[in-house]
């Protein structure tokens, strides 16, 4: 595929016609998230793992099971080690609420009895938030660009806001948050 | 890649080479796992997303935070909705120790106060299990073969005993348990 994109590349520059460079962001679709103008990328389900995360709120009022997925770029920075990520580098934080089957966990008392366990899963989808990084474009941010989804539609310019200084305590691993999870 | 791989097959099969099949499982290394003889598939931390679940027991004797990815056999197969999957398919369960961070936890705290949040991730790792469909081959046991690996290692033969009996309750999603997570 790569040298197919090469090819015509090459043609349309011996043609001389001038086309758009295609975005950091590469293919994309709908509604620009505010600030940063990202749209929702393309084919992002099928990145690869990076981590899995929960997140609960006291009182139960919120609990939700996270998968964090990385383009190519970004997968092969996090198992290299290597900050800050290169330009083109997308981590995408998918987030659901934890759903639980009763039905489930009967299996599971039956399979494995007195041990009392319990299962739970990636119930219905809640949002889907990005990291972009554009050294250039997103100088004034650490070089990230940031945006929120649900149901493909942008969250608010007050959200948005809220990233980037929420990112800057892990600033010293370019501001993200989530380690690769080893490979068991 | 298809493409080639299919014109490869053409060209063998026109110059009437004899040539071995490969594997069901395709690349694999080490150990094999007993009863169904499967060793640990190449790549497999590079399968697609499938789901994400967690798995407790009673007395906080067991957290896990576990990954189920899918080779494109199987992607294909669960979007499509397609039963029995294919042969072909393979599912792989990771399963980490669900690890949580102070530092992670205050940075909510400041980030979304009140709110209570805390966060957990996949931490240490501690096993991997797959479930590899041929037909013919493990046609006594629903068509799947399973295979448990903890650092590489094979598990016991008891343990793979009990593969099959337990996932006989999703007979009727071809014994697997996970769906596929929506896309938020």
């Amino acid at each position: 595929m790569k040298r197919i994109i090469f090819a015509l590349v090459g043609f349309t520059a011996l043609a001389g016609i001038v086309v758009d460079t295609a975005p950091v962001s590469g293919q994309s679709r709908g509604e620009a998230a505010p600030i940063y103008g990202i749209r929702l990328p393309e084919g992002y389900r099928d990145w690869h793992l990076i981590s899995v995360k929960r997140l609960t709120a006291s009182g139960g009022k919120l609990k939700q099971l996270r998968a964090q997925l990385g383009n190519d770029i970004a997968i092969r920075a996090f198992r290299n080690g290597t900050l800050p990520f290169p330009d083109g580098a997308m981590i995408a934080a998918l987030h659901w609420n934890e759903s639980s089957s009763d039905a489930d966990n009967k299996v599971l008392a039956e399979g494995f009895p007195g041990v009392g366990l319990e299962s739970s899963f990636a119930g219905s989808g809640v949002n889907v938030q990005f990291m972009v990084k554009d050294s250039k474009k997103y100088a004034a941010s650490g070089g990230w660009g940031f945006a929120d989804f649900t149901n493909g539609k942008p969250g608010s310019v007050a959200l948005h806001e809220r990233c980037f200084p929420c990112h800057q305590p892990a600033k010293d691993r370019d501001y993200v948050f989530t380690h690769y999870a080893t490979t068991p």
